[in-house]
């Protein structure tokens, strides 16, 4: 592989040139001729129909239906609630003509589809036994980033799936709210190997409009904490301007309560900066589009048929057993060549087969996550890539597991807070709860509480920047 | 069912009335608070689902990958192709702001994505080597409507996909095509039951931008034609504006050959209107969401247990067969609603369990097509079940196809062609093959030429307007 194509700078050395480097020469993504947007390319887009199709399941499997609502929001319904309306406008991109005609009233491309969602909801509530409504919408929303633009991570336009659901009491909506944020962490510990810290937000982190936000915060290599995707408890925020009403079985009028919850493409991002090495993308095999890639090797044409014929019968046995399988068949490329290329694009396993292997009756495995090359008798094939898989999964996440351990730092102290800081990851600190320690904190270090843990833990000192009683551990850290 | 629940019209009295009713009562879709747009709701989406789960999977298997562009087009690509934007514009919804910004250029919400899709693909093809890209994407489209919103037939956003290929040489273009065509023409007569005309359009009626447009044609029972599918031969129109170059195997620079072909939400309008009956909906088995509904009957609570595990039992056996099944369990409504409601929303099949069955040793099985009852020994149900679905399926067919060809008249008089149109209909005429004589015709009748066949057809008159010697066989319709 030529430097041209194989990446040229060490993740190490300088971690968003290496990122920029692998989105592109892995093609993930490519950025798109307007500044902010980017195109996701086929090999991208298979990441995310993995992540796509593991959630649709889920979500089907607790009882939530797809549905699909408009593009355009008009700009009344966004100022039905004050505060979504003021956190929103700053970024919302607006239609103001369709074709020649100027329109009566301005248009917001999709920000996020609660007001237009609810909407709807208030016309088909009506008793108690229309409750719960549990719609799940996959696509797209608009928000205009003026910072430079970071394929997956920083984009103007972002894929994701949005929750909306409406229930007759704060307790099922709390339910809800916590079922969700269990299934985002299912999907992002135990598919694409991302350890997290899961929580709620402070007042001043909470989604604009939420009774209150909970959190997965997963930490990247250079110590900043990413928001992997949040859950929301809107009590009757929405329902009241909305006039979301229900009879209920004691025969009076009352409020719904909904939740929305979301994650992003955001992931992948994270996916990719957190597993991925010098060579290029290392995919968790549970995510991963292609988890065996297939190399037949031979240089005399009399090989060709054995090599080829075995790859292709290790292939079906493969995929018999449900596993995502390619054979590189390209002639115009030498195996070298093509170990580079599905190692930048972070294949788990490769098999090489060549005469010597149909000989011996074997297969030569190796594997992303360590280079270790194994010789597997041919009986075994299946057993050994299964459990490879499995360990190259596990490993992953043990390895960002310990990552994070490290880099959360038990902090009492304000001046240790800000020189800790500086190295990087999630400060463990005492927090008196007031707005203004936590803004103060942001203006002079930066750092902003990710989280609050679920449960409240015992408090160790006083407020790291105030000194007085505090009334919560918080985990405070600079940010994506 | 109250009549207010159920269709208060016949569909034979009065069409358009008869199909808003079905589609918000069977809650297909809604109408969106802004006009033009609509709410696509949980079982409207599922049939969606259906279409997309079988066409992801034809494309796969013909070496297809998905992939995300952006929503917001910039006008100046749109301008590139000059017949493309002139068709485009007057439809266009236009962002001319983020936040509080003025935009340099504006911005157009995807009417259709050939141009930005080109703009990337010109940056990814330098060699043969890079040919075929076969890329199919799965988005919303908004063109502004005026006339009165029709769920799923005329609405300012749609879902769909779209396919945009890269070719090397035209006759791999023409193929890429046909064998769209083909993948279009299964999933519209095998997957829904609609029989279709396939051929090419006239110049006029081409996609704009387009060397050449096929289509597939249904008849609506108002004698109305409904464009289903079309595939569009690009020819090079797109690939010289945009630069799309590639270095052959002769080492010449060559511009590459496009298509592009897309499907929309429009056909289970379609759908709806020609299988639908005076009960509501009647969904092909293979298409639809529940295939296959249970309803427990009892009124003493003593045959509570035995008539519920029942309906549960059975249901798992379908499930097994990888049949789609819904227990209707709800307590707070009668059989009898049940029953309505369910022919309502089109189930193919109806089994209904009550203690007498229990006793028997058998389910009763009620057809959603002819209402037939039939009562099914308990060995025998999946057998019985899977042979009523595959025979509702013929049946929807044939019925259709029965009623299109009754539609096609012969005409080679004028005067005639315009009385047969009054019914309604395709008319098979002869046709001079020039574009004053198929505007003409327009003018004075409202009927456009809806497809030329794919294999011309021997000529058995002169043109029918002008009487001059005739080139072309072509079917002519007033359409949606």
């Amino acid at each position: 592989m030529s430097k041209e194509i194989g990446i040229t700078v060490k993740k190490a050395d300088d971690l968003s040139e290496w990122y920029t480097q692998v989105v592109t020469k892995a093609e993930l993504a490519d950025y798109a001729s307007m500044k902010g947007f980017m195109v996701i390319r086929p090999y991208g887009y298979a990441i995310w129909e993995r992540i796509r199709g593991y959630l649709d399941r889920r979500f089907k499997e607790t009882n939530h239906s797809n549905a699909y609502f408009p593009a355009l929001i008009p700009e009344g319904f966004l100022k039905k609630e004050a505060a979504h309306f003021k956190g929103f406008t700053p970024e919302v991109f607006w239609v103001t003509h369709a074709g020649e005609n100027a329109l009566s009233e301005r248009l917001a491309v999709r920000p996020t589809s609660e007001t237009i969602v609810y909407d709807s909801y208030s016309k088909w509530v009506r008793s108690w036994r229309d409750l719960p409504i549990l719609i799940n919408l996959w696509n797209s929303v608009l928000r205009a980033e003026i910072a430079a633009t970071r394929p997956f991570l920083r984009t103007s336009e972002f894929l994701w799936q949005e929750g909306h659901t409406a229930h007759a009491t704060k307790e099922d909506a709390d339910n809800e709210v916590m079922q969700i944020l269990e299934i985002y962490r299912q999907l992002i510990e135990e598919e694409m190997a991302i350890p997290v810290l899961a929580g709620y937000k402070s007042e001043r982190e909470k989604f604009v409009g939420a009774l209150y936000t909970t959190t997965l915060e997963a930490m990247m290599p250079d110590g900043k904490a990413m928001q992997m995707g949040t859950s929301h408890n809107l009590g009757q925020n929405f329902s009241v301007p909305f006039e979301m009403k229900y009879l209920g079985k004691d025969e009076q009028v009352h409020y719904a309560w909904n939740t929305s919850w979301g994650v992003s493409w955001r992931m992948i991002g994270a996916m990719i900066m957190l597993h991925g090495d010098d060579r290029g993308l290392m995919i968790p095999p549970r995510i991963a589009p292609i988890q065996v890639v297939i190399v037949p090797i031979y240089y005399k044409a009399a090989d060709a048929d054995a090599v080829t014929n075995k790859a292709r019968s290790v292939a079906k046995l493969l995929r018999e057993s449900g596993l995502e399988v390619h054979v590189d068949f390209r002639e115009q490329y030498t195996p070298g060549w093509k170990f580079n290329e599905w190692e930048l694009k972070g294949v788990p396993l490769r098999l090489e087969i060549g005469p010597r292997d149909v000989e011996k009756s074997q297969v030569s495995l190796v594997r992303r996550d360590d280079s270790r090359r194994l010789a597997i008798s041919d009986g075994m094939t299946l057993a050994e890539v299964e459990r490879c898989l499995a360990e190259i999964q596990d490993n992953l996440f043990n390895r960002a597991k310990s990552s994070l351990e490290a880099l959360i730092g038990q902090v009492s102290d304000y001046d240790q807070f800000k020189k800790i800081l500086e190295r990087g990851g999630f400060l463990r600190a005492c927090w008196c709860s007031s707005g203004e320690c936590e803004e103060a904190i942001k203006a002079e270090t930066g750092a902003t509480i990710r989280t609050l843990p679920l449960t409240d833990e015992t408090t160790f000192s006083g407020c790291i920047r105030c000194g007085k009683p505090a009334r919560k551990v918080a985990y405070f850290a600079r940010s994506y």
